[in-house]
């Protein structure tokens, strides 16, 4: 019975969908399943995303109020990358304690305005709260030529699965502060560099089919896709394009499992996106330029939304749904 | 030293400034005094504004999940509303702990969505997240024509001001929430009405100065704008359209007063405007096709940006700026 269950008995997805479903009863036309909400103006579509992150739950004890800022800001602005968006202003709200010290605040902003600075565009509004600890709250703004905008919807049958960078930097980086390393890693968990510059090179083409963000991490990412666009996928292991920082990491420390948190662990903020095969070459080329891999990591196929993930003697298995979600124990 | 400060010493709009400094450093056109910051596209502005409620310190005892979502959705759809704005789309962020019932998020999220629709716009995005207690914000996008925007800056030194509706309706039902009785006052102040048809009304005109929503008191509204635009200003007292409901409460409870509450209680969302008093006929006219009245209730005044308040035998006094300001005491 619904009115007994709590928000953790349901998870984050599920929530999404029963709000989604209320918001259409009053507009059929919403949709919450893109990484942004789009308004349509002239030929273009302005992009807009939230993000809300708490330090209780999302915020990795050593993380610096500096990074929090860069982190927050930077998470909104994937969500306009992944659209192949131009991002045009951040709104960002503050919720803290009356004894949140004024210098940790003012090292928050400066962190959120570097980060949209380096990104060609800034702060431009927000909110201060009084709130328990700290909370904040993003909003993205971005703008994309309606020829351009990259959904996640529009796999198609015949598309390959393609991912940029690395996989499992953000892991290794959380592996180097639980350890209380000062390691160049820690920069990719805290200081993500979301993939604006990539995303537009890709939109360009217009021959991308569907794009995600890879904030959820990979199996999460691809059962979403596979969801929205009623396919499977097969997924080679050995094609996967692991972090040499993870790599490293695992060579000294057999507990770590670089396969494992390269499919499962979140916050690389890559791009994950379908193409016809025959276009991965332009989009290598295009990636090249600004010295970004572009790694083609398996392919669509049909039958269930599931995906299988295949080592190099062809044995093919369902790759588990492990992805981070909210509210959940995962 | 500013190293041992907190929040709570310096006081909400003091952390705006300074953010908003830094914020320059990087983009100087960048402008945090408005009720929504702006993105010009073509020959109109985007609007966008961020509002965060926590239910610790901005929710009153006794209002309802709906009303929580009703309320978050039209203090955000005020600020467009101020700007002369059409809504185009709300974002909704909830952070809430893993125990929060589904029922009554769901209720938040209809009242929220009630609210969008009641003002011909929709939730098109949001974020949902764990947090110890229920936190809400709320971003609202808009759309004005450059022409009709209505700024906070702008004020002319002959302008007088004027107010929509009446002040106090909030007050009145917080007192009757405190006092656990059922009336219909208690909606005004957890189901406020933003004046998105009024600011157009009145932005379509293309005679008011300068404007801003009544969020915060009306003291210190007044000095909000007599600050941004080297101004004083000069109230007239008996002018003030006190609103019935709250002089019903007055009249049979001696400790409240009604005008205190009137120039100092916030949670009203009416508009405060300036502009020629040749031009506040035309006004009254466009507002009376809605039956919301308009209320002239002082003029602009020249020499230091303070607010003065005047009776009937013309003694005028300096009018404290009371208004509600996050981490102060006031």
């Amino acid at each position: 019975m619904i009115l007994k269950e709590t928000v953790s008995d349901i998870g984050e997805r599920a929530l999404i969908k029963m709000a989604s479903s209320i918001y259409k009863e009053h507009n059929n036309s919403v949709d919450l399943t893109d990484d942004c909400a789009i308004i349509p103006i002239a030929d273009e579509y302005i992009l807009s995303s939230s993000d809300m992150i708490s330090e209780k739950t999302h915020v990795p004890h050593g993380m610096t109020p500096w990074q929090i800022g860069w982190f927050t800001t930077a998470i909104n602005l994937s969500d306009i990358a992944a659209k192949g968006g131009n991002p045009v202003g951040i709104l960002l709200s503050v919720g803290m304690p009356p004894t949140y010290p004024v210098s940790s605040f003012l090292d928050l902003i400066k962190g959120a305005s570097s980060c949209a600075t380096r990104y060609n565009t800034s702060i431009i509004g927000g909110d201060t709260k009084e709130n328990d600890h700290l909370v904040i709250s993003g909003t993205a703004l971005g703008r994309v030529h309606k020829d351009f905008f990259m959904s996640r919807k529009g796999v198609q049958s015949d598309d390959v699965i393609a991912v940029t960078g690395t996989l499992g930097k953000a892991a290794a980086g959380f592996h180097s502060l639980k350890n209380q390393k000062k390691s160049g890693e820690i920069n990719a968990l805290c200081e993500p560099n979301p993939r604006i510059i990539e995303g537009k090179k890709l939109a360009e083409t217009g021959l991308v089919h569907s794009c995600m963000d890879l904030s959820d991490g990979l199996s999460s990412s691809l059962y979403q896709l596979a969801e929205l666009n009623h396919v499977g996928f097969e997924i080679q292991k050995e094609k996967l394009p692991i972090s040499k920082e993870l790599l490293v990491i695992s060579s000294q420390d057999p507990t770590v499992d670089e396969l494992y948190l390269s499919l499962h662990y979140g916050g690389d903020y890559e791009l994950l996106f379908t193409a016809s095969e025959k276009d991965i070459s332009l989009f290598k080329k295009k990636l090249d330029e600004i010295n970004v891999p572009l790694t083609v990591i398996g392919k669509v196929i049909s039958g269930k939304e599931a995906v299988f993930i295949c080592d190099s003697n062809e044995n093919n298995e369902i790759l588990p749904n492990l992805g981070y979600e909210h509210f959940t124990n995962k």
